[in-house]
């Protein structure tokens, strides 16, 4: 294996369900739900089999799909897009996340990230050979409330040399959903240091109502003076629940959009013909799908969140996303990934450990982050044998 | 954009299609079917989208693809495979041919490759940082006879500094398929500077019968002492004609898989859930088609090729692939991208320029690729316009 990559263990979402299908546990590590989308978005699917979207699609997406993407900012957000220069679909966020990183990324260039840190971004930075400058959300004394973003650590890692902060929001996996203040601290620094921001929020329609203190989900885009610094990233998988279809999309200037199309149409040059349309249905047409999914998860959360209570963890709450994270050394445990090694065998159930989406080991050591996308009789099957186990 | 992308132009396919959808011109430029693939596969997929096949495939594949691929490559090469440690599925062939480069080669690594080269090809080992080290098919003097690897050439090329060969046969934009003899040069020289093989073999199911002198597609992996040093790459695209499924897959020993895996984890991480059974269905149910299709093809190559005869134009006969390749001087042009650009125009056609295909700008500089992989109808249109151009 090339020194690039020889050095990064392999993905641990992959290791977990690996996990979980040989021993039969209850999943609640890797996020995707067990129950599929509309059921008309698979229907839009089957008619693009069968109406001949069978051969390549244009690399940047098909035009159906790029207009959908454009509504979709529009309608939400209230962001204007040409969706022929602004737009560009990719295979799921992960290679909108490569190929953004890979288009923009230099050897030697300082990127900011959020630590904990989704585990491909700090492989990509690595391949790119960035210097990565994590900031850490910081869990506050009040014991069940999200991790926050502390201004002056941001501040301290900003500077001139700072090329790209890598954001995500709302965020994977503490759950925190930064608030507008958080955003414009990054803003105000992303100005006056003239960085780009690249903002993964594929979770951007499952944020909880009552766990806001603002507005719920932010893009970052729609900040004054930000537009035409950010590459926003997001994709059809986590909000329409259609994991398996990895149809993903960068949105932003032509310039951002451009080095992202540069990358990407190397990595695989266009994927899923057939289902791109489907997803602009989903887009046009489910358009009140992702909130009644947030809903959903809100109960499940809360059900999740109560259960493992019940288990002697002490979960923060989330304010989105699929998970919620608790510390394990309430259980006696001092590292995770021996706590979620055994824990199949244990109780039945996989989880993920954090401790790899930390650069200081330590820090991340004993947090464990459980999935709440599942249906409720599995999260309650999961919390039943967490509450048993030995 | 970042510097190791900024040097490089974008896709000529991309580029050539939007030009065919901008003008309504005749596409014989890009390389894919306007007729899909067996309905079966299409029902199968539709069985998949609503039996639930929607969410995360593991990183590595569905088991059933991967079952369906060791299949295929026993039935056809009889060659053995561990379907959980000597297979991985990828977002298409072009996924493969990247995760393997990003997997397997360092920065200042030799790798030869056949000239002309496809064009990912040069931009990931660019994005690597390898040297390249192009070996050029050489045109024989027989003027209708595919271009053909110099075995004194491959000799000079291939050194104890070599890394990786990387080949492609049936190749593309030739339509040479290598012979036997021309394989145990490689492998000979393979083994003898332990080099690893990294075999592009998409078309190996489009072969013309009249058209070689061996025994068609010789897989350069069943030669002795190559299966060991070989990573194989294929798809579903070409052979069963859905390109836009991109649904491919690399084989080999599971060092080298491992390595494809590797870096494909965080470039897509996994992709077209539905559509991977879908492709184990072709594979294990449609085995006779791409046979069908290569006889289809072969009818197909001969009306373009001579069509391209009576406007002028003497073709190289392809041995396999989609394509046929011709010089226009002969028309007296002298440069075949600015003849493809003006081609709409003056006669309603487009078709591909190989001269970024080559490092010696000059070797291709008058060549130009042709897709035969159209239905008959357009191509007779094709060339009817191309017969009355001024
Ligand atoms: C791409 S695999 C992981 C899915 C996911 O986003 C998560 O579990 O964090
Ligand atoms: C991936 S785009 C090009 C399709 C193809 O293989 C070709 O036209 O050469």
């Amino acid at each position: 294996t090339a020194r690039r990559l020889a050095h990064i263990p392999p993905t641990v979402f992959s290791e977990m369900s690996a996990l979980a299908l040989r021993t039969g546990a209850v999943n609640l590590g890797q996020g995707f739900p067990d129950r599929d989308g509309p059921a008309s978005v698979v229907a839009a699917a089957e008619r693009a089999l069968e109406g001949g979207a069978n051969q390549y699609a244009p690399g940047i997406g098909v035009p159906a799909l790029r207009a959908a993407i454009a509504r979709h900012q529009q309608r939400h957000y209230g962001l204007e897009l040409d969706p022929d220069r602004e737009v560009v679909v990719t295979t799921g966020c992960t290679e909108a996340i490569a190929a953004a990183l890979l288009g923009l990324v230099d050897p030697g260039d300082e990127v900011v990230v959020l630590e904990p840190y989704y585990d491909s971004y700090v492989a990509m930075l690595d391949v790119c050979g960035a210097r990565r400058r994590p900031v850490t959300l910081r869990a506050p004394a009040h014991a069940t409330s999200a991790p926050r973003l502390d201004p002056d650590e941001l501040r301290a890692a900003v500077t001139d040399d700072t090329k790209v902060i890598l954001l995500n929001t709302p965020h994977n996996p503490t759950g925190t959903v930064l608030t507008r203040d958080e955003l414009q601290v990054v803003a105000d620094l992303a100005i006056e240091h003239d960085v780009v921001v690249i903002t993964d929020e594929v979770y951007e329609h499952l944020v909880f109502d009552d766990a806001l203190s603002s507005e719920g989900h932010v893009p970052i885009a729609t900040l004054p003076g930000m537009w035409e610094r950010t590459l926003t990233l997001s994709s059809v998988g986590k909000s329409w629940s259609f994991t398996g279809w990895k149809v993903g999309w960068a949105t932003g200037p032509a310039a951002l959009v451009q080095a992202v199309l540069a990358a990407k149409q190397w990595l695989t040059f266009t994927s899923g013909a057939p289902l791109q349309p489907a997803v602009a249905h989903a887009l046009d047409h489910e358009p009140d799908w992702p909130g009644q999914l947030a809903r959903d998860l809100q109960a499940r959360r809360d059900l999740l969140c109560e259960g493992l209570v019940g288990a002697g963890l002490s979960p923060r709450i989330p304010e989105g996303t699929y998970f919620a994270t608790t510390d394990i050394s309430h259980l006696g445990w001092a590292d995770g990934r021996e706590f979620c090694l055994a824990l199949p065998e244990r109780a039945g159930v996989v989880a993920i450990p954090t401790q790899g989406f930390y650069d200081d080991a330590e820090a991340g050591r004993q947090l464990v982050r459980w999935a709440f996308c599942k249906e409720p009789d599995v999260i309650r099957e999961g919390v039943r044998r967490l509450a048993g186990a030995d």
